[in-house]
């Protein structure tokens, strides 16, 4: 470790055109070829080399991730960063000098972390049953099925998904109401295209979801921010701040991210708002159906008489993050102007992915899994939040809430929720800090943290003596 | 047949609230459950129906590419429609009323229809091998394959499209440059984005592809139509037309659709151009590997000094369309803004498709099967054209052309491309107008037929005796 560590401080040059993430990239991959770096050995940390270089943190970082996503090497956390323990074929497979990856703007762990945001449990993903049903689909590919697929999506899919949300979130809705999408972000972008144009005014709920403000942001929509309070965004502020807005996009199920429930009574005032202003509700129900004191409750959608609701669903939570798959339900009258948006702008989805969900719904495993998954997060939500109370109990309190897929610890005291994330992470922990999702002048100080993938009380208390740590 | 028809006629209710493509859908499909229309039997064309019926033809089209899309019912051109030959299960697994699916605003065939644009070979994609690949992916499936997809796509599949252009199209790129999307259209929504404001003015060539100018136009920026002459876009026309536009899409391998190459001369006139105005050059290789009297010519970006081109590549013309992956190759100063953009506006391509292609290139199959259709659509090009200079000849004129994937036939004297175009449809023949891809006012009348399907100069003769049958 000493020689890598040696080797990467003297071989660096700051004045040569190869920018200095490139360069630490290349002599830790030489050392793993040369075989001076074995695999399974440690090599500083990010921080350590950080220091040592006198360096800024993100050019590290960069190369890290870089060689992570490469699969070179791994970050364990306290154990510190290795060397991938089974690295076999070296870098024989790589072309040469272009190797270079791009990087990304905003925080992605080069693995899966402890607590990572927006992930289902990946332990509990039915993956036998999913890789049969892949390749079967991928062996049974005709030549209809190798054409452009229709943008709007599988027309089997949509009729499944209308079935689906019939049944699950109390929503009438024809298959023809239903647009596949390659994500939130995608759906939100078609809503923008078809119903919203520059100048527009859109609440958004503060906190809320960041990249819904970005993409707003980015397409000259002016958000304006709703205070949340215990009931979920304040329909009443938003008619006074403003009330000729064009759409408000709301997260009715669990508040994204405080996890409370609309009301049955702001449901009907923000529905009546929009019929009487013609302005327009997206709702975003990122994971409704994960709702663990009672049954999960219907869809805002399920009351809109008058063509208001748009539905915004996603096959991230309750599947995967890595199909890429979303749907979007429109009102009945604007299928139409949907219809001809979405030939505009998109492609439509890979049939592969359409097809496996197609027949993993078919076959009725997508509302066992759901009903599992309902079953196991109620669990893991118990024992996460136990076993951080146990160590954590006296620095934060745990919010109690009826659903979602992370918990929510309140820091005592005037600690940085920010800061707090940034030491965390160094610690190859996981967490989101909720003043970066609030737009309030003085945002209230807590960790966001996803229970999903913790697996019993004693990890949960293992990691929040981590947390201890760096606290 | 005459009872179908009776009953469809019979049945319909024109003040019914139920729209009468879904009336007449409904008929058909309960006639086909009811047993009264079984598995092959002819049902009336559209066009029959249309005369029949006293409807818009859009009605009859509606409900007929509906009972299409969900395998009713099959066109079968010349031997008219027949209720899908092997259809098994029955309505059993649609769930009942919310049954409809979208109609698309632009014509989408039921089933792959001889001349088809933008398909490659369908009959010579190595099904097996990518079946084979398909299924061990899938099966292999870990935790780091269910999460977030890296937006900009994945490292591997990006070294290997770097490494892919260095050599068959002569550009120089790094893996950070190339941003893999979900198509054609979202990479240049992805430069809309990234580089346009409303406003802003892009030279388009005119003729050109329909879909750039529609996207363009609903992000508010104004297309400017340079005429294509002989030698491809008329540089010196875009100077006069609009010297300080911002951008100018171009077709140089190719030019789509009249399939010209792009001269050198132009190549620096327009390269110079835009350094001087600080404008991009967005290139547009769809078909670059496709040229069959030579070796392909290097892309326009092989010779981007000032890196003022955006490069545009997919897999949709080399691989399938159905796979809905392409790339973009952005200059290494906007990167980073390209970055930011994407993890804006994009949540990533399904990981299963991109690690499927990954592993296609990796084992060699994708250098092979380029060199492979190269060759066939060389044959196919020379036997469509003689095969249909046999049978129509008289009346039509073949264009010589070094490459591409469709035929360009202009019609002799008044003779209106549309309207042929529209009863080649009616007949279960595919055409593109090329009037419907220009901009001029008095536009050259010419048929744009795909030929990469067409096995043999047999099958060409048989299909130019069947538009001979409407011309």
């Amino acid at each position: 470790m000493n020689q890598s560590k040696q080797s990467i401080i003297t071989s660096l040059n700051p004045t040569a055109t190869i920018p200095l993430y490139r360069q630490i990239y290349d002599r830790v991959r030489d050392s793993i070829a040369s075989g001076v770096l074995k695999p399974g050995d440690r090599i500083p940390s990010a921080r350590a080399l950080t220091k040592e270089l006198g360096l800024a943190r993100g050019t590290i970082d960069t190369a890290y991730s870089l060689l992570a996503a490469e699969g070179y090497i791994q970050a364990r956390g306290q154990a510190g960063t290795v060397v991938t323990p089974d690295l076999k074929r070296l870098p024989a497979a790589r072309p040469a000098p272009q190797q270079d990856v791009g990087l990304s703007t905003s925080f992605r762990p080069d693995s899966i972390l402890p607590f990572q945001m927006g992930l289902p449990a990946l332990d509990a993903f039915p993956r036998k049953i999913w890789a049969r049903i892949g390749a079967q689909i991928v062996r049974a590919m005709q030549p209809a099925d190798m054409v452009h697929p229709i943008v709007n999506g599988l027309p089997e899919l949509r009729s499944r998904i209308a079935a689906y949300l019939q049944v699950s979130r109390g929503i009438n809705c024809t298959a023809s109401q239903i647009f596949v999408t390659s994500g939130y972000r995608h759906s939100i972008e078609l809503i923008c295209h078809a119903l919203m144009k520059a100048g527009d005014r859109v609440w958004l709920e503060s906190p809320g979801y960041p990249p819904t403000r970005q993409i707003l942001e980015h397409m000259h929509i002016k958000p304006v921010s709703v205070p949340v309070d215990r009931d979920g965004m304040t329909v009443s502020e938003g008619i006074k701040l403003a009330p000729r807005a064009r759409a408000a996009v709301v997260t009715p199920a669990h508040q994204s991210p405080l996890c409370l429930s609309l009301p049955l009574s702001r449901r009907l005032e923000l529905l009546d708002w929009a019929a009487r202003n013609e302005a327009w509700i997206i709702e975003d129900d990122y994971d409704g159906e994960y709702r663990y004191v009672s049954r999960p409750l219907p869809a805002l959608k399920s009351l809109d008489r008058d063509g208001r609701v748009l539905y915004a669903g996603t096959f991230s939570k309750v599947l995967l993050p890595s199909l890429r798959l979303a749907y979007l339900v429109v009102p009945e009258a604007q299928v139409e102007r949907f219809s001809a948006i979405s030939e505009t702008f998109t492609g439509g989805s890979p049939e592969l992915t359409q097809a496996i969900v197609t027949a993993f719904m078919a076959e009725g495993h997508f509302a066992r899994h759901i009903q599992r998954m309902r079953k196991l997060y109620g669990e893991r939500r118990e024992a996460t939040a136990a076993g951080l109370e146990a160590i954590l109990g006296k620095f934060m309190r745990i919010d109690s809430q009826p659903g979602g897929m992370h918990l929510i610890l309140r820091l005592e005291g005037k600690q940085s929720d920010r800061d707090l994330v940034a030491r965390m992470r160094n610690a190859g922990l996981y967490a989101e800090a909720l003043s970066d999702w609030s737009m309030a002048q003085d945002p209230s100080s807590a960790l966001l943290l996803n229970f999903t993938n913790i697996d019993s009380q004693r990890t949960a208390e293992a990691l929040g003596k981590r947390i201890l740590k760096v606290l």
